[in-house]
């Protein structure tokens, strides 16, 4: 997508294979910096402190640490080395291991010598892969938009950041969002803050300014409001996890947008590429919901008034805080799936995504 | 209520009515500072830079600053000038203008220098009253804790500042979880932060922390996901606004709680002073929503390292924000409305408030 009216990816390997080069997002909104990464160690340093995030943009980034590893040393052992060392970075990403163990099973078939090589080029497809899926959630959520359509400002609302920046291009939940916006219509995104992390208001509001999509930050509590008041067409988030049923996890306050949109009577959509879907779980029940650290909520960062970024504490030091992660959706709320393979009614998940001859 | 063991109210008069001295709340919570008023100009500074804030403190604050006016010059003249620039300091705040006109109705059929001794001892009628309003909402919201308390920890969802910080003293929806936690019963408080002025995070917090009361500050996305948990037992909130229907306007957000509780089945209750129920309205849909400074998005405040409150953006400076400021519940979602009057059914308000002698 666009930066500045230049072209970008989140992550992109140096043309000599050398070093590999991404977004600092720990920067971003304030600041637009490159990382330059050299090592396998530098590549887990920028997973453990998210100068990358986002579940797709975190595979693709190990793939890239397995061939930064390979480049540093070819054998067997630290290709398992390398794995292990990667996979702990973040452990509960389930992308990370996923794409880390697809490298390791490709390279270990392969004569050490020959690894490098492959290890950048199969680095290369897992990341162009995620850009194609992403594009195709676009052009099905594109057509959902189409279709509801009237040529007048369409309002899309969404949560947290399921945009171009947490994969390696174009966004889950933001595909069919910059998808309609190059192809002339007029939409505007309601982009809610999503406290406690902010991603919303740092990072979506971030991307969409700079590919120059029309948009308004609004707070975690508005979006019920501007639903009643007619002011939001459709809702589209992205997900972490989808079970079988069709429940939707994802960012906590999802629920709460959703509930609104059904009371509104409005589509409120998931968008997911086809793997986030498990269907080993059969509902959301299953998901144990991720509790995170009380400072999270206790503290904000931002840009202080000299352009440095501070850290402040909003509530006070004799209270304590909760922070779940997640919450679950339940399908009935839910209006469609979107996936690289298609739209889905929730209710009909597995049957459909099951049958598609792309995920056979 | 209690703050470090003692007791107070958020403002009271010198006791030779020669000042009056409140709570400083623009320095709450990470500082507790007592503000002395010794003039009704700088009673007008308080009100509109908050450091007395919430409809019920705001009206006593203003009987107090007419009080104030009248020890400068009791004349006819300042009466009405007095009463001008008082109403003028928050133009849209109802209680404001009642408790102004209320004093200058008593002050201007009294000889001017008789006003002085009667100002002092009107405001401090208007105080007590609001006191013994928020005491009976309590002991009335308290009934219905004790119907659905089991013995165990009893966990209460609030929304915003509706505690004893925005009256004299008690508060509307925190009188009842008072009451409760003062008769001895396990309650815990679930406290949303409330963005964006985070007066849950800050004010809410602390008081409740000062008085002794369990409780813990969550963002404003969590409170769907605890109420699907079965962590919530009832949410009880304050209104700005009741209309004749039943529908609540209140701090925005409070209506994407309200759908939790319906989807889960959970009280979610109401508590306001009668005046704030508004007969001539039949619906929210009539109520205007105001829309507030998006810098109040843009920007948060809280406490730096260093001990100093700073303000941070959290958003960044090419995206625009929107601030509705309150969201209206429709009183289908809303179970009870508990006022000084009783406990009533939302759908019942007109003909069972109406009927009450109290309010006759």
């Amino acid at each position: 997508m666009y930066i500045n009216k230049k072209q970008y990816r989140t992550i992109w390997p140096d043309p000599r294979c050398k070093y590999v080069e991404a977004i600092d997002q720990t920067k971003l909104p304030f600041s637009f910096d490159i990382v330059r990464i050299h090592s396998l160690e530098m590549m887990i340093n920028a997973i453990r402190t998210m100068q990358v995030r986002g579940a797709p943009l975190i595979g693709a980034s190990a793939a890239y640490g397995m061939a930064l590893a390979m480049l540093e040393d070819d054998s067997d052992a630290n290709l398992i080395l390398a794995a292990d060392k990667l996979i702990q970075s973040r452990p509960t990403a389930v992308n990370l291991s996923w794409a880390v163990n697809r490298m390791v099973d490709n390279l270990k078939t392969i004569e050490p010598e020959r690894r490098t090589f492959n290890a950048w080029k199969q680095a290369a497809h897992i990341a162009e892969e995620d850009v194609k899926q992403n594009q195709s959630i676009g052009q099905h959520g594109l057509s959902l938009i189409k279709k509801a359509y009237k040529g007048e400002a369409f309002n899309i609302l969404t949560h947290c950041n399921a945009g171009w920046l947490a994969t390696v291009d174009y966004g889950t939940a933001l595909s069919p969002i910059y998808a309609a916006h190059d192809a002339g219509l007029n939409v505007h995104v309601w982009v809610g803050e999503t406290r406690p992390r902010n991603q919303g208001a740092s990072l979506t509001a971030w991307e969409l300014a700079q590919h120059g999509v029309p948009h308004t930050v609004i707070t975690d509590n508005a979006g019920g409001h501007l639903m009643h008041e007619g002011l939001v067409d459709m809702a589209i988030v992205g997900a972490d996890r989808v079970t079988a049923n069709g429940d939707v996890c994802n960012k906590i306050g999802t629920y709460l947008k959703a509930l609104a949109a059904y009371d509104n009577n409005i589509p409120f959509d998931a968008a997911v590429p086809s793997p986030t879907i498990d269907f080993k779980l059969n509902s959301g029940a299953q998901i144990k919901i991720e509790e995170r650290h009380s400072d999270e909520v206790a503290y904000i960062q931002g840009q202080a008034s000299d352009g440095s970024v501070q850290t402040l504490r909003v509530m006070p030091h004799d209270s304590k805080a909760a922070n779940p992660a997640f919450d679950v959706t339940p399908a009935r709320l839910v209006t469609a799936i979107i996936t690289e393979a298609g739209v889905f009614d929730p209710a009909q998940l597995h049957a459909n995504l099951l049958s598609t001859t792309m995920l056979s």
